[in-house]
């Protein structure tokens, strides 16, 4: 018996809602992922993680390869029991982090060769190692290791084709690396921003054999209407009855427009990020709680919400914390703006469920407003 | 009838253990104050602090007057309401904030003249603002605007004595200017490291009636020799049947000293400090957990200790969070070192019931060694 299944449950137009079974618990899809990069929500702990409800975390391997080391971390049985998480986990390979942070890159067919930004010795990365070291984190999902680049397709089709083609040989030599019968691997389409490669890429990583499927490189740069077309042209070629991952995207608007595509994961930084840099999610758009206006509010961040921050804490106190920069006010505002994203995850998933998601999405639309202009991927380390 | 009031129920030598009853609840003594300089204790939420057994916080009136002001925190109800924290507060004046981290410092008759650390700008603080300002915050203790004087005697004996002179006149208009019923206020000795100073401060100080009294300045620089003499000599004057409250200190080892002279609370940001920069409190001593040695250490930071970081997270995975600046890190280390102070004072309470304060005493300081070599006051902002 396969310890990882998923069910497509119910849909309504390309979008659909269902269950991801791992052998820590049962996902129902549409998910967000709030991001642990280095096993911890940024001051979140595990308990009030499980109160607001998330149902899988990520983790990036690369980063914990680095630190602490992916033998501290199997010493501890993996990340469930080293964490206190013991719900899912699921660890990118972090080659995103490497060729977007990392100095002196060299990809080669072998895999990529950098400089640590961590202590600026020179690393090598290869498909293989990735598994390794994802297998001894124990993840209930793993990576494979990809290549991403994010070319304008007139400019640079040549490179993103040879990335593409690259991605598909070290996915290939990842699958026949990977051991273990607990956790799922992942597959990844590349293709830069051309349809064409896209499909392609979608094409032959689907007759691989993988667990599931995502697009990688998105949300650094392409506009919305060629990321719709470059997540549709994928789905055409990906098989139906496998999760589709869109990996470190993004704004509420983000979310909805890709579950009406059929998009089933999400991760992205910007619950928390957003949070500490005061800005806080609501249905009617986002509010900056920092600003002056909100110097003597005494109202939660938003009245309905049902988080542990909006139950007992004011606008004025959340503002003056994130003011003097206490640590607690980066936690209540991270707080809050999972909770709002767990929030909107579940409506939209109940929308599929009574086929009303165009509806739920309109009006998710109309409420956030025309998109906010916030940073949509990672700026920074994840 | 007071809402405060200050019970002596058990003495073992000059250690004394007893009931402080403010309008927000009983403080079981002695008793350490967590320090919440702006109104949050470095990451931890109110429940995490009632869960760890807190008795009492401590903000600085100072630093809440900067930001976000008193008036918000009035607006809101006061602290309580404020920052969710419901059981009693303390505020400090900030006099000893000001005296040693504002820029171009100027102390006349009538106040403290200073610039602003925060925003440069010019400002005056008197006894009558202090007061004023504490009690729109609204804790259930307030203290004196006191003039902190760390000089050696025989260099600057006149300026102690100048400095000492002056908070007695400012405690008189302190007493003055305070107004409410259901807040107490304390007076602060002063005197430099000088015996004579100090013995009259307190002889001056305890005939003005204040509700309780502290040592200033000390923890600044004075051997632990001459601090037992300039605790003594106070002692020595100031009433028995009132609070006594050594400020800004210190070490567990510092504590039971202090105890054993009969102080009554104390407050320090040792815990929370030194927590976040890896140095955890044993009974054995202080366990430096981001040391190598703790790389891959299965056990809790204490093994005997029931808090909540040492019943479900390793040495391994504290090293690893502290190392990588994640904020749940400093965030649990905080809450172990918290509950460590919390019941070293529990049992020093259950010894002088017990008359057994000496040989505890003994106990612990022989079991945590040589003093550590930490720095025993604030080194920044408070």
């Amino acid at each position: 018996m396969r310890a990882f299944a998923f069910e497509v449950r119910a849909e309504d137009g390309l979008a659909r809602s269902g269950r991801l079974v791992t052998p820590h618990g049962v996902i129902e899809t549409p998910a967000f992922m709030p991001v642990a990069t280095f096993g911890a929500v940024r001051g979140i702990s595990p308990e009030e993680l499980e109160r607001l409800g998330a149902q899988i975390l990520l983790s990036n391997a690369y980063h914990l390869h680095e630190r602490p080391g992916e033998d501290v971390v199997a010493q501890a049985g993996g990340l469930h029991p080293f964490t206190g998480w013991k719900g899912p986990w699921l660890t990118d390979s972090g080659g995103f982090q490497i060729t977007s942070l990392a100095a002196r890159v060299r990809i080669d067919e072998e895999g990529v060769t950098f400089c640590s930004p961590h202590d600026g010795r020179r690393r090598t990365l290869t498909p293989e190692k990735a598994i390794q070291v994802q297998e001894k984190l124990g993840a209930d999902v793993a990576m494979v290791l990809d290549e991403c680049v994010s070319d304008d397709v007139a400019t640079a089709s040549l490179r993103s084709r040879a990335a593409m083609e690259r991605t598909w040989r070290w996915a290939e030599r990842s699958l026949r690396a990977h051991r273990r019968v607990d956790q799922a691997l992942f597959g990844i389409v590349q293709g830069g921003y051309s349809p064409v490669l896209r499909r392609k890429s979608a094409q032959i990583t689907s007759t691989l054999g993988f667990d599931g499927h995502a697009h990688g490189g998105l949300g650094l740069g392409e506009n919305a209407a060629q990321r719709e077309e470059l997540i549709a042209v994928a789905h055409e070629a990906l098989p139906r009855h496998l999760p589709r991952y869109l990996m470190g995207l993004g704004r509420p608007s983000d979310l909805v427009q890709a579950i009406a595509q059929g998009v089933d994961l999400f991760d992205c930084v910007i619950p928390t990020r957003n949070g500490r840099h005061g800005i806080l999610f609501t249905r009617a758009g986002t509010l900056a709680v920092r600003n002056a206006r909100y110097r003597s509010d005494p109202s939660p961040p938003e009245e309905s919400c049902d988080c542990s921050t909006c139950s007992r804490y004011s606008r004025a106190y959340l503002r003056h914390l994130l003011h003097v920069n206490e640590a607690f006010g980066a936690r209540l505002a991270a707080i809050h703006n999972l909770r709002f994203y767990r929030r909107l995850l579940e409506e939209a998933r109940a929308a599929i469920r009574g086929r009303s998601f165009a509806t739920f999405r309109t009006g998710v639309l109309d409420a956030l407003g025309a998109p906010a202009r916030e940073p949509q991927a990672e700026g920074g380390l994840r």
